[in-house]
């Protein structure tokens, strides 16, 4: 398989197919929509999983695990959730399978070991949590109860994508229960500015902090808080979801505590999730045409040394020197390697470790040996400096720190030139059409003309904005009065 | 609910069932067989977990994802493997519900949703992967492949036990590929080895390490090395398995490599796991009639303090001394909590935290504020000690070892006073019923007297252990002659 990409300019979405493959990041499987991720991009996750679940036990959270299937009774249960997620559910109606007597060495469903119920592969997990909640919340002294679960969950899109789409994915799911509605809409508002905080810090992409429309909302929701993230083709992607919950599923499930008076009351929840569609916003955020570019908080290997030699003697020597390196960075608990495989040229080392985003490469020869020198380039901007090994271990910190804010940065710049104010609808087709990105745009407030906007133009509201200054306007459709302006873009 | 436990002796399986929910570890859920882990039960896991994953990357393996869904076609494909499973397969056959014509509010499986192939939910994922390893397979430059997956997988258990036996557990999944038989063989022992490591330094409970009699083997293997725990009740259980798999999978899925000769030939392969089955010979290994006892390598708190007082002086007082003993104890990488709830009584924190299995409490009152001391009381023997402020750092940590090696101990003693060699099988019996523990005895060899034996006594052979003498005997059973001992057992 040849290693170079197709350009974005060329074709942006063949790119980023090719991208997620060629770097060894995850590919399709042999079951429909469902994805193989594979070691390179199964460790980014993990890097993302270990910060995230840092964070959620910072703020008191404890993991636990509910079951994978979801008797239909249950799942039925929160009239909503059920009616949003029924279109895409796998389910599970058989125990067994059995000797085909018709093939010989094959297998059937065996069609007495039929399920009295069928079961739902879980595609979020309210219902089989919600029905747990109510053996373990009796009294105020229960709340507030703040769980988070890793798992995978199954959604039987029809159009599915690596990462950004797929019948199966990873993901956490935060859940919890207080005893006032205050609380819980605190907490919505609390964990979606974790998963701001963590986007922005540790992965260098730029998010909008929002609420969704009435339309755009969870299923099962009284509120949904959400973080937009703009991609280089200037479509938006949803990168996390916060839900104030209200008391749907306390009232479904039939959820009561008693209060400090000894009165009976429903409990008020939240859930929250990000999941390896993350992946996708990583990769479509910072990469070029010659592959991946990480953030050095999210490599697996912050620097990647190579050695370039004819003889034995160089790479011993060369070995030395890198070793030396290597116990100084990883003292400042750098991730670093020493890529001295003997199967593969220097030549070829340099285009995977471009292609795979490694943030810095230091390349050692007979040459740098004798001067006390080495190589470094840059991932990020693909520039190259000759460093004395008297000042390594200070640049590469440098060079790392520089790297997570100039890719933070050229995002940010990207993301906020490409938010554009329109007045009026033709303008909005125009700039929607040839410009893309966020338009910032009044809208009387109603799904009719949300529904019409986005028949129209395929756009939809990704937010209401959280910082959103009032403004008297008229909507950019119908031409009613609103008062504040919502960002809109096609989406992932 | 009460908080007093069963007695073992009165019932060991119900003292089993209700320390796993009374210490909140897990309880069944609204699906037949699935258990919810609960926080405190997840924390275990967890440490457990990262132990775990971070001896499997110093011994080379990385961690990755495979789809939870196996067509049916690739799970039929290895025959031994797929009759293995085939009789406890969950099997998903639609993707989509609908409402219910004949029932307003419900869903109903939708008939015209029905898939093409049916998917089996794994029990195990060797089909899936060794289909995916075809394609990441060409030359020896790319063996050893070295993998290991986080996941859960589904068997369709009849009877089912918390933590010991459930339809969907927890658990990881190592799968490698290798260039020779040798290589393979040498992995199969490796892993099994690290298991071994884990459980004894670890989770303080020693192992036996042998290799599984054929009809015992995993389906598909040719070699099962495995490690046998014995519980306090005299049963064993298999705490790990880890398979030396020839190239059957690799013929299979033909997944063939190119030596260096160029020549093409099947790789062979290994697979290993452990499980949250793990949590259940923690339990059974080290727990009394009080509740849990824990050893302080896989306490989520390695140290309780729980301050006595009437005044908020006091209060006051004892917060100042807890805070700094936190300190000085985190700063030795201990865990630590402060359980200064108002909403119970002392009385009421003690006893949950020994429910709990909470290696050392510390309580401080106001005699030890004038004192200069605290109270250590030591969960494993129920001790209790007064030690100086300025001593405590340092008893904390020679009792927190003390308590580690002290529970290894007591395991390893009662483990190996139950190991007994019989000669004959009216011994055999009598052993197995009065004694119960590990019967040391030859076998002929022959599937015909394993099973007859089974049949007859309910005893297996759990493994033929590694570290074997040769020795000249006969058959307990049959009377014909035998060159080794095997180890027989009742077990989980
Ligand atoms: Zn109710
Ligand atoms: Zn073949």
């Amino acid at each position: 398989m040849s290693k170079k990409l197709t350009s974005r300019t060329e074709d942006y979405s063949k790119w980023y197919n090719e991208l997620v493959v060629k770097a060894d990041l995850a590919e399709n499987s042999a079951v429909r929509g469902c994805m193989v991720i594979k070691p390179y991009g199964y460790a980014i996750w993990e890097k993302m999983q270990a910060e995230l679940d840092k964070k959620f036990k910072e703020t008191g959270h404890q993991n636990a695990y509910f079951p994978l299937f979801v008797p239909k009774s249950l799942f039925e249960a929160e009239e909503k959730n059920a009616e949003g997620f029924a279109k895409e559910c796998a389910v599970v109606t058989h125990y067994r399978l059995q000797n085909d007597p018709d093939k010989p060495g094959k297998l059937r469903v065996d069609p007495e070991a039929r399920l009295e119920e069928e079961l739902v592969v879980r595609p979020t997990s309210e219902a089989i949590i919600w029905n747990t909640y109510r053996g373990w919340i009796q009294s105020y002294r229960d709340l507030p109860l703040l769980i988070n679960q890793w798992a995978n969950v199954v959604r039987w899109e029809m159009r599915t994508r690596l990462f950004l789409r797929t019948a199966e994915f990873l993901w956490q799911e935060g859940h919890t229960a207080h005893a006032t509605k205050a609380e819980a809409l605190d907490e919505a508002k609390l964990m979606n500015n974790v998963y701001a905080n963590f986007v922005e810090n540790f992965m260098a992409i730029p998010v909008v902090q929002g609420v969704k429309t009435e339309s755009e909302r969870f299923a099962g929701a009284d509120e949904t808080y959400c973080i937009e993230a703009l991609m280089q083709d200037g479509k938006a992607l949803q990168a996390g979801t916060s839900h104030f919950l209200g008391q749907n599923f306390a009232k479904a499930f039939d959820v009561k505590f008693a209060n400090k008076e000894g009165k009976q009351d429903h409990v008020w929840a939240t859930s929250w999730g990000v999941s390896t569609r993350l992946m996708g916003a990583l990769i479509m955020t910072h990469s070029d045409d010659q592959g991946l570019v990480l953030p050095p908080s999210l490599a697996p290997n912050q620097v990647v040394i190579v050695p370039i030699y004819k003889s034995d003697e160089d790479l011993n020597a060369i070995t030395e020197v890198a070793n030396s390196i290597i116990t100084d960075l990883r003292a400042k608990n750098r991730t670093i390697k020493f890529d001295n495989r003997t199967t593969h040229r220097p030549g070829a080392k340099f285009a995977q470790h471009e292609l795979q985003g490694v943030p810095l490469r230091i390349a050692i020869g007979p040459k740098d040996l004798a001067n006390g020198t080495v190589e470094i380039a840059r991932r990020d901007n693909l520039t190259k400096e000759t460093v004395s090994l008297n000042d390594l271990v200070n640049r590469v910190e440098e060079l790392l720190e520089d790297i997570q804010a100039s890719l933070y940065k050229k995002a940010l710049d990207y993301r906020d030139s490409h938010i554009t104010e329109v007045e009026n609808f033709d303008d909005f087709k125009n700039v929607l059409e040839n410009k893309g990105g966020f338009i910032s745009a009044h809208w009387d407030g109603t799904n009719e003309t949300e529904d019409k906007i986005k028949e129209l133009t395929k756009a939809t509201i990704r937010c209401i904005p959280l910082e959103n200054k009032e403004e008297e306007g008229v909507c950019v459709y119908t031409g009613a009065p609103s008062k504040q302006r919502v960002l809109f873009a096609k989406a992932y």
